[in-house]
Formats: structure tokens, sequence, C-alpha cells
């Protein structure tokens, strides 16, 4: 099997997993207890806490343990709208290709009585600090803009937005979820008011995350009840995923610069061999991109047929965002930017783990070739489209 | 050391951890993913859907997998004040002594213009059907009312106002979080229309819960995302941690009136140990509590030097719930019973587990006794009281 979707989750590194069977086997303290035992846990989840800031040039006191980055997204959006709701500030300001844990938390907000701007993200998936600045009213509270994108992989000029908003005083947020642990983060150095993470996409555990919100802002409670998390998060401290969390993040960060350079030429090659077949369109700017990702689409292929077939073939690979597989409305970071319906339909993402190999980067080439091929070959559009009866869409 | 803090947390079994390092070591796919290793991760999560919905004589499509306990009751309780407020019916009815999660939702609700009821609880903790009957009005919408408390184990009548509650058309939510994987649960039977468990109290992992709500029940999310969990729970699902759930309450069940048995009769010679120390009193119905659940109140003590003593002795306890356990004011329980501020201070609960032996239990009448002694022997409120220049609050 060669597992292409490290975008949607990851393998439970080693780093990890000998965090956390401790955790799951002897030390199953709860932290908030005051016996021997329970302390061990907390200090366990105290350093755990440190070790993540430390990963962000961040505070521990910053750093709010989550369910995931989609309670995190949440989690963040809320707090800086009820923040701007008090001020009688309820505009925000976003991106059309966010996440839905913040597309969708802001149709709520919406319902609320927020006012919403999406920004344009270009052909080339990428929104500009001027665009942000030209955007910001005085009643803008938040501007919320994610890190990477999670389907095409372009990486936004978050220091650049970050001093943007630092200078006109709005609180500014990244979800970060497909960025830590893959490319360097410093909250301070980029001016980031508030980010979110989620441990299984850096090869830590699913079921955990975290937001950092810088000192002073008054976090608000998805969850309501006990006074874990400084009272910002209730309900019993998931020990073993936030320490196998803080161990994959540490360990990723190790390696990054050496795994980056590795990837970006293997990124680079899968990109320049599925560039071959015709009449397909790389997604996203070539360069300003996540090291792992590659997103393509193909003109006359219906992305499902092609996963299953290339499934068939042993690569797994997503159209789009695992979250949202059960739609057949083409993605809607594909229609972001730009490319037409019928096109949209044929996106093939392909997000590569740390430990591919040249070998497996050349086989995918093939058996996309192949199967985009074959796809085609059985298309009444592609047909018409070879025999001059109708114009390709895609050059 | 002997492990008395079972409502905290509790090991996670054999179960449990057979079923969740395969999918944390190899099965790590995204249920969401169309290829077969996705897939694969899909069958396992609807397996422990179904596996969870049987053990409640539940519909799997009633089960909402959550990131634990305190999450499932935000959203039961917000998703029926939802559902009221569309029909301006906006009261609800708890009791006083409910978990935070509850509580606090309860507050949250109450600023945005909903009315509150708290029933009264009574000296022996249990709230009765009739009292809920005369509390329910017109214009209720909901009557949350506990399985078994957290900290004094008491068992409410939950049939009899799961019946209350359907004759009258009004939703009825229980928290079982402390109940789930401890006592037969029937929601069919029971008429329970909503009721939220948590993996970490029955051996299963932390981090992971679920809710129960009857089909038709139209959920609200708490957080908005991906369209995981029929669109009720975004966030990629926490496999290893719901099949490790799933596994741990099939195998409480399968030996739970074994157990209970047994744990009756060691909890009941606990209680007769404890009982013998002078001024003190056993809190909550000696018969309707769970079986694993002793609580005390012992005059003249400080609940916090008790546990610190008890676990110089290798004895872990706690003195009410560890989700509060930062907190220097008396548990609100305690208070609910209605026990004197000053003997609320002394307050000791020890939750037993499935392997305590006999032995640890005259272990543990012996530790405390002294423990109580010995902090008598350096109050001057005790002094006082023994010289009889001050009454005793108990007798």
């Amino acid at each position: 099997m060669i597992y292409a979707d490290n975008a949607a989750t990851t393998a439970v590194g080693r780093a990890a997993l000998a965090a956390m069977l401790p955790c799951l086997i002897s030390d199953y303290g709860n932290p908030s207890s005051l016996y021997a035992f329970g302390q061990r846990a907390k200090e366990k989840l105290e350093d755990a806490r440190a070790r993540v800031a430390a990963c962000l040039n961040a505070d521990p006191k910053e750093i709010t343990f989550t369910s995931g980055g989609s309670e995190a997204d949440n989690q963040a959006i809320r707090s800086a709208a009820a923040l701007g709701a008090k001020k009688g500030k309820k505009h925000i300001i976003s991106t059309a290709f966010e996440h839905h844990a913040v597309l969708h938390t802001l149709d709520a907000l919406k319902e609320e009585g927020f006012e919403i701007t999406l920004l344009d993200v270009h052909e080339n998936g990428i929104v500009t600090a001027e665009e942000v600045a030209a955007a910001i009213r005085p009643e803008t509270c938040l501007v919320t803009v994610m890190y990477a994108n999670n389907e095409i992989g372009t990486v936004q000029p978050i220091a650049e937005i970050g001093a943007v908003c630092r200078e006109k005083g709005v609180l500014f947020h990244t979800d970060a979820v497909q960025a830590a642990g893959h490319l360097h983060i410093d909250v301070q150095a980029q001016n980031i008011d508030m980010l979110s993470v989620s441990g299984h996409k850096f090869h830590g555990p699913k079921g955990v995350g975290f937001l950092y919100a810088k000192k002073g802002i008054r976090l608000r409670n998805v969850i309501y009840g006990g006074g874990q998390e400084r009272g910002k998060r209730a309900g019993t401290e998931n020990l073993p995923a936030i320490v196998g969390m803080a161990a994959a993040l540490e360990d990723q960060l190790l390696h990054l610069d050496e795994n980056n350079a590795r990837l970006i030429r293997l990124r680079d090659r899968l990109i320049a061999g599925l560039a071959k077949i015709p009449h397909s369109i790389l997604n996203g700017d070539p360069v300003k991109r996540l090291p792992s990702n590659v997103s393509f689409c193909f003109e006359a292929i219906e992305g499902e047929s092609m996963l299953l077939l290339l499934d068939d073939k042993g690569i797994c690979a997503s159209s789009g965002s695992a979250c949202t597989s059960g739609s057949l409305d083409p993605s809607h970071v594909i229609m972001a930017i730009g490319r037409p319906h019928e096109v949209a339909h044929g996106s093939l993402r392909l997000s590569l783990g740390e430990d591919i190999t040249e070998e497996q980067v050349d086989t995918i080439i093939r058996e996309v070739t192949e199967v985009v091929e074959y796809l085609r070959s059985m298309s009444p559009i592609w047909r018409a489209q070879s025999e001059g009866k109708m114009d390709y869409v895609l050059k």
C-alpha cells in the first residue's frame, strides 16, 4: 500500500506511541486528583503543555488542549466573536477556501447577526495581506485565515497578515491544522493571536488538538463543565493523547528541515510527472505550498472513480478533504480557485508522508496516468473532445 | 497502591486495549476516506456504534460519538433548549446536585433567557418522579436528571422519571456518566430520550464518550465543521478510542451482575467499617447507590488533609469530584443533601474498582479510622467538642 493521504490523517509515530502507552496502561490517574498518582498525571500534562508551547514560541499558559482541530477552530472564532459583540464589532474576515470547521462556525455566527467577508483566494490559492488590510473595517473583530490549505496545500502569508492585523488592532486567528508539525511556526514573530492544531495530522493520535490563544484573550467555552484547562475546556484531560501529540510535534520539528527538503524534491518530481498528463492542471501555487501536497485537476474525469481505481492499485489518495468525502458537490476549495464545475469534479489530492520513496512516487505517476487514460477512454465527453466536437476546458 | 477513585477515572482494561492497539498502530485510516483502508476504519466505527447501541437497547443511528461525557451533556441540553426555544418553551427542570457539565450549561442558558428549576435532592440524595411531575409546566422543554450521582453515588428513579416525562410530552435527558457500564440501562424500557456516556469511567479510554438521542430528536452541533457523525459532530472520528470504549462497555456488561454482587458486599463492609468512626455519617441512600460508591462526612475534618494522609498510606481517594478538586468551596453535592458547611468540608469519596479485595477494604477502614483520629487529635474544634465546650454537629 502506498499511503498518499497524509492530509486526511497520519499513522501514529513511534515517538507518540512511546509517550502514550505508559499513560494508557499504567499512569491512568486523573490529572485533577490530589494524590501523588493523579499529580504525576498532572505533571505529565503540564510538561506536554510546555513542550507544545515551546514548539510555537508560545507560553504554556497560552495553550488550551481540545479534542481536535475542529473544536479549536470553533473555540477561537466563538471567543473572538463574543469579545467583538461586547464592543459592538460584528464583522469577521476570512477566505472562501477555509476548512468547514471555520466556514460552518462563521455560518452559525451569520445567523446570529455577524457580517462575514470571505476574501477571494485567486487562481493560485493565496490571499494577500493587502487584501486583508483593505477588508478591515472599524467594526472588524476577527481575521481568520488558514495557514495552509487542506486540499491544495497553498501556504498563506501568515506573518504579513499578522502584521496587518496587529497594526489595525484586529484579532488574528489561523487554522494551522495542516501546517503544524510541517512548517516552522513562531506565533510571536508572525503576530498570531490564535492558532488551531490537530494532533493526528503530524503522527500524533486522533481525538486531540489544542488552541493557542495569546495572553489576555478571554476564551469562551465550547464545552461547559468542570474546571479543567483553567475553566476554558471542561472534561477529564485526555492525557495519553495529549502526551502523544506533544511527543509527535517535537519529533516532527527535530527532523523538519531535512524531511521537507526531501519531500519538496519528491513532491516536485510527482508534480512534473503528473503535469505530463494532457489536459491536466496543478491546483495552487507551485512553490508556496506544503512540501507534502500535490493537487491536480484532470479534464473529463470523475474524482471518485479515479480514487477507487487507484485504491485497486494500492494507492490511497483523495479527491478533496476526507471531512466532506460523502458529498457529491465539487470541493468548495477547488471552486474557490476558479476551476470550472466540470473540471472541479476531476480533482486528486496526493499528500505524501515523510517515508515516501522515489520509487513510490514513480509508481504513483505511472498508475495515475494509466487510470486517467482508462477513465477517459470510457468518457463520451472525452471522445467528443478528442474528435473536435467539443472544446476542452483545460488547455 | 489501593486505587479507590474509580469515579474519577479508571484504568484502561484489557478488552479496550486489545481493541485500541491495532487502530493506533496499523489501522489508522480516516473513516471518511473512500479507499479500502479508510472503509475498513469506517466498518470498525459502525461496528462500535452498533455494539454501544446494543448495550443500551438503542438503535445505532441514535448514537453520536463525542469527546466525552461533558461534551455529550452540553450537546443534549443545548439541543433540547434549541428545540424548546423554537416552540417558545424555555423552562428546564434539573436537580441541585448534577455534574457541572450540566449545571454550567444550564447557567449559560439562564443568561440566554431560559428559566431553570433545580429540584431538591433531599438528605438521601434522591429526587422523586412525583417531584419531577409537579415541576413540569406547559413551557417545560427538558428534564435532565443524572442517572447516578458522581460524588455520593445515589441512583435516581430513572424509569419512573422517564415515564412521567413521556406522559407529559417533555424530553428527558440523563447524564449516565457514572452509571453506564456499572448498571443495566435500557433506554426504551426506561423511556430515556437522551443519555450521556463517558468512556473512561468503565475501563475505556479518556477523551471519548457518546450521546444517545432517540430517533427524531434533532441535535444541535456543539462543534461545527465536517460532515462526520451525520453532520452532528465535526472532527475526524477518534477511532482507537471509540472501539476501545465499545469493547470496554461490552466487557463490563458481560460480568456486571457477578461484579456488582461482589462489589455491593464489599461496599457494605466498607460502609459498616467506616460507620464505626464516631461522629461520621454516610452520604446518600444506603441501598439506592452505585455498587462501587462509599461517601462519608466526618466531623471536624478537613477533606484535603485526609486525602493527603491517605495518599501517604497508598490509598487514592477523593473528597468530591476530581473535576472541581482545585476549588476551596465545599462540594455542591454535599451541600445539596443538606450537610452543614462545617461537615461538608470533611467529605470522603471511595469508589471501588472491580478488582478490589476484602483485605484492601479492611486496610481502607483501618487507615481512614487512623487518619480521622490523627486529624481530630490536632483539631481545636474537636478538642472543644470532646471537652463539652462546643456541640457536635453530627450525633
